[in-house]
């Protein structure tokens, strides 16, 4: 054990987690500066600074002394009822505060609901591709995951009721806004369709929705949750809303769930952070959320627009682009003979990094796919790192061809 | 699915994950005023609200866009500096920031580790009686708990070397200052003697040490880590030495099994917090942190000794009392006839609540044991509480006897 720890020692379960390809770039590459369209950092100059720092002041000379004690494992009860208040009216459900529990990020809802559900063997339905967190954090559980084809307005589903039909699946995956990678968006109509069949076949949705306000057209459709609330665990965060460094997000859960989550959260880290859940509490109830997040939609749709007018100027023809519908990423699609996870290699050199899609895939498909980050990155890296990647896709298809 | 969730659905793990007999009882008297002898709640009066509230104040104005942004998995670097500084002097050994990651509250620190290396049925070995939270924690990985004696110095060493020796063993998990629930600190002999063990079988202790800094009579001897670095995760908690809200512990690893506990944390909830990590650092290193331990442990060591008198005063003489190193609890053994776990019905009902020892096993055994916490009652509360539990006790020895 001296210097080395020895494989064997480790869990079965650890050693599924996949490794992250962005991780291993990034520390591969130290801290050279890049242009990076690999994480999916939201735009620090859109953090309203000023006002959560005066909502900082205002809950600590309010409330200092039951912020510092150990709090409730499910969360700060006015903040789970700002939550509740806001999308049952933004969506006319009823969404009860109860039926809400506070997170460490959506990613925390993850994987706690990964650990009071998945068996080592169970079969977990993904979209292809899928969000890479969401891979990693299940993949701990040991899950059979089966992938359905992701089409421009949801997944197959005739691929999911043929899984629900004849496959003993214990949990369905999907990001339904702004899906990460891809940046589609479900119709409405393919979410009651799904709802309908999670309804018929008794199936559990676990449905992420970290995008649900940063669109960049109309208001998203309602989510799946709104046509089967006892089938949808419902996820949301502050950290597109707001700032990521907060660490609180939220599920909605059908309500017979939320005892037995509140208990497998509590065997993970007892409760969720006290200071910025007041924070959060004080900034929503006092500031104009709706205006912030008229901000941030403009700038992030302008970046993805000029993101979208300098790959098509610079790229080869035969690259796909998905128009990204909200969110943060745009998803490419590249012709035989260009390999993602090659590429890679070549502009990393040229310092300009983005994630190759085999990160977004369970069975190492996805080579033949980009995700680009564009939310933090202005239009002068924008065009310098687009014109670096076409320059190197243009070589690698002269050799193919 | 519509009303109740079916059982068959939750995963082995979860089901294995023993109910907290605490919050069951706190659920069932809902919002009563109760004199309570039953959390692990720090004293309130010592949070340092003015101070933590500056700090807040400062590295909101000074760094607020670097807190509210996405940030490192391994925690704030110069929060961990702070660590490493303090205890490499402390016990004049080298513990570099490096070797130190911040996690939420210790509590997910003995999750992390868990997920990181317990198979379903891995052999782990428990002091008898153990922390309840690490029993839940790591029960949700499914391990075969092997508990060894605790004696008044420490775990029984022959109990422990034999079953390093003679069976597959994955880890060890111990609470050497001030134990939870017993009280007790190991003694330096036997901190050398099982970081000898330790070298020799190649085993792997967490060494749980929360109360690193409460102890009411001299400093507790250097840890186990000490004399086996690489054998030992060794945990802290700023929980008990500044505020539990802030949900910030560490765990100082060895350096092999860092980039391996990363990946398994990140797969949790991508990172600590932020805010309160910025805060900590501001507070430490602003102001006298070793004055506030003072009034701590003064304060607390006033409060063990007025329950240890008051529990000496009342008490039927046939229970034992086992005098605390610091820490929050005091521990008893019951004589014959006594089951706490009976007990606690009556007391309740008279408005006194306490845990019962039961939840400090693993196998059902412990009735005969009560864990009192003394840190968040006043003396007129624990005289009018112990008195009550007295009374109980009598009434109980009466109807055996």
């Amino acid at each position: 054990m001296e210097d080395q720890f020895p494989e064997e020692k480790f869990s079965a379960q650890y050693r599924n987690i996949p490794a992250s390809f962005v991780r291993s770039i990034l520390n591969a590459i130290g801290q050279q500066k890049m242009i990076s369209f690999a994480g999916g950092l939201p735009n620090a100059s859109l953090f309203p600074v000023e006002a959560l720092a005066e909502s900082t002041r205002a809950v600590m000379a309010d409330s200092g002394h039951t912020i510092l004690q150990y709090a409730g494992s499910l969360g700060y009860y006015p903040l789970r009822e700002w939550i509740a208040a806001r999308y049952s009216a933004k969506y006319e459900m009823e969404i009860t505060p109860e039926m809400v529990v506070i997170t460490n990020g959506s990613q925390q809802a993850i994987d706690i609901l990964s650990k009071l559900l998945i068996n080592p063997g169970d079969r977990v339905i993904l979209e292809k591709p899928s969000y890479l967190g969401a891979i990693q954090s299940m993949s701990a559980y040991l899950p059979d995951f089966r992938e359905v084809d992701l089409l421009k307005d949801g997944v197959d589903l005739s691929q999911v009721e043929n899984l629900f039909r004849n496959d003993d699946i214990k949990l369905m995956y999907a990001v339904t806004n702004a899906q990460n990678p891809s940046g589609i968006s479900y119709s409405l109509e393919k979410r009651k369709d799904l709802a309908m069949l999670l309804r018929k076949y008794n199936q559990l949705l676990l449905e992420d929705d970290p995008y649900n306000e940063i669109c960049f057209g109309d208001e998203f459709p309602a989510p799946v949750r709104n046509f089967a609330p006892n089938h949808v665990a419902w996820t949301g965060s502050f950290s597109k809303m707001v700032a990521p460094g907060m660490r609180n997000g939220w599920v909605v859960l059908p309500p017979a769930l939320v005892p037995h989550f509140d208990k497998a959260k509590q065997a993970s880290d007892l409760h969720p952070n006290n200071l910025t859940q007041y924070v959060l509490h004080h900034y929503l109830t006092h500031n104009d959320l709706d205006e912030h997040l008229q901000r941030i939609r403009t700038k992030y749709a302008s970046q993805a627009a000029c993101m979208t007018e300098v790959l098509e100027r610079y790229l080869p023809n035969e690259v796909q682009i998905t128009p990204p519908t909200g969110g943060m990423f745009i998803w490419l699609t590249l012709p035989d003979g260009l390999r993602a996870d090659e590429l890679i290699h070549k502009t990393m050199e040229r310092g300009v990094i983005f994630v190759p899609g085999n990160s977004f895939y369970t069975k190492g498909q996805g080579s033949n796919h980009i995700r680009l980050n564009f939310t933090n990155a202005e239009p002068a890296e924008i065009e310098t790192g687009v014109k670096i990647i076409a320059e190197e896709m243009e070589k690698m298809l002269c050799v193919v061809s």
